[in-house]
């Protein structure tokens, strides 16, 4: 198999992991563990794909359990030597390989604080898993591609699953996780031939804004990132607002931008983003329930998830799959990205 | 006065207006009201450069009052209608025109939800200010530039003292301030021709690469917001470890990168994230202290601040110049982005 066809076939992996993550039952006993104490605070750490689920986080466990979470600082635990009051909070630690030494260090530090700490990671036997008090795997098999995307779905539904099951409302979760499931299973098999009009009209682009809002900021930021890796282009994540607040002024013919578009309580906000890069003469892709309302260059029409909040696991598809057709388009190697390693050594 | 003219005028103002915050005594009252109940939480809440203030804010109040620091999620209290347990915490939000809905909005709901609230704006009239149980001014005169310059690093000045003043420290921290804005003088004079160079040589740059780690973060932040604004390109920011993880692919000698090095304790890994730019042949931006150790391109010496946590006042200078000059580079006017509202009336 060449790199793309690689990262094809883990992108088409995605339901099959999800399937996996929702009849696992190791999520399930950590929600009721942390449902019998209920924590202060959630702290989430993580690098790349896997801090982009840590966006999501934010919203899932917010919304689902009613908690505040939020994406820790890293750098003042592990450079600073600062040791946060987080006693009855949990930490979360995310990494695919669970080898990112600053986000073994932060859940060490975590440790240390008195939280109670989780790892989320695809290498249940990494140094991450070891330093943690719960261990939530991935079970998503081996991921080859250096970008990461099935590993980045199963983490998505690990933080919710966990926020669902730990605010009281598992079971009724569960079945619309289900349901969402079977939703993906469907998209992978027509949005490769949906990616395909814009990605090939767009093969001269150098930078792209990718924007949404509430959890599909989350999605924003995973594209964006999927882009400048794969594409080697400036894509830049905004939310909706914080678009058109300043970065609008930026928008022309030559910015094309995607829209994470939702059903949900901030589509006002992103039906009036909309409206403003219409106005700029951008090239507009829109994906999402209710791309077609909105409309745009290339409209991408999504089902709508059976609650929002499971909305980013079906949203991003379009988004893996246009980070791959871009790079072709551009006669670049999505499967074998120039000096990405897989593990950051970095500390 | 042309745009550009306004716009390097309130650039150049930036001494004057922190001279006024250090004498201010608002913040010190406020922050010996605050240090009475030290707050479980300091939440912060922006858009656009305000909200690169709030990254700056994770790091001053982690570092200088040892408290735990979160950019807080709008979209949660303000489109969902969730309300935190937030008793007891610290809430401040942050907007130069005191106007932005969403952010008034979500003061609101932080007041509701029993957090002492507290507004960082421009306006002490505004709706904003009105809202909040505290105001603390930041008092740079009209912003008429639609581009962030001034209140920027007003904002820093005004979170940092009231961290710094809340942890005991308030005496020592305003000397190191009066020390700090003196080298931001000097750097004034200088900077505008120490720019010059990169900008003319980068003038076909379509996206550009912003890093840093620890409090100079905050700096990548609003530097990659700037040149996006102003100079029509993809800006990205990461951290130096963030950008070691994937997007290193991404750049080659047609991506620039422009690195905020700090002499703090996250220098080791700016130190390796340079190694790897360097090896991929990116044209590099060095500016900091201790730049031209690491070696770039261009480099841009800074003087080091009498403290690491005060350097974001000095780093981020550079890349406002270098903004406006590589924006008229291109041929664009940076004092008039087209598009670009000064207030986000989206909520």
């Amino acid at each position: 198999m060449t790199g793309a066809e690689i990262l094809l076939s883990e992108i088409a992996e995605q339901p099959a992991v999800l399937e996996r993550i929702r009849a696992d039952d190791a999520v399930v006993e950590l929600a009721a563990r942390v449902a019998a104490a209920p924590p202060r605070l959630v702290r989430l750490a993580a690098h790349g794909s896997s801090d982009n689920a840590a966006t999501y986080g934010i919203y899932a466990f917010g919304r689902l359990a009613r908690w505040t979470a939020v994406r820790d600082s890293i750098s003042l635990s592990v450079y600073d030597g600062m040791r946060p009051a987080a006693r009855g909070d949990l930490a979360i630690a995310l990494s695919q390989s669970g080898e990112t030494p600053d986000v073994v260090a932060w859940l060490e530090s975590m440790t240390e604080a008195g939280a109670l700490t989780v790892a989320v990671t695809n290498n249940p036997s990494s140094p991450l898993a070891r330093a943690a008090t719960a261990v939530l795997p991935l079970g998503a098999g081996e991921e080859r591609s250096v970008a990461a995307t099935k590993t980045y779905t199963a983490e998505l539904a690990v933080l919710a699953r966990l926020a669902a099951h730990a605010g009281g409302d598992g079971p009724r979760f569960d079945e619309h996780l289900g349901a969402a499931i079977e939703l993906a299973s469907g998209l992978l098999s027509t949005l490769p031939a949906a990616v395909e009009a814009p990605a090939t009209a767009l093969a001269w682009a150098e930078r792209l804004m990718v924007t949404g809002r509430g959890p599909e900021y989350a999605t924003a930021r995973e594209i964006a990132l999927k882009l400048t890796e794969l594409c080697r282009l400036g894509g830049v994540a905004m939310t909706a607002t914080d678009l058109a607040h300043g970065p609008i002024a930026a928008i022309d013919d030559r910015f094309p931008v995607w829209v994470a578009a939702g059903r949900d309580a901030a589509q006002d906000a992103v039906r009036e983003a909309v409206t403003r890069i219409r106005e700029s003469g951008a090239p507009l892709v829109v994906a999402g329930p209710g791309a077609a309302e909105l409309g745009g260059t290339w409209v991408i029409e999504l089902p709508p998830a059976p609650d929002p909040v499971l909305s980013p696991l079906l949203s991003v598809l379009p988004g893996q799959l246009f980070a791959v057709a871009l790079a072709r388009a551009k006669g670049l190697d999505p499967g074998a990205p120039r000096n990405l390693r897989k593990v950051t050594f970095a500390r």
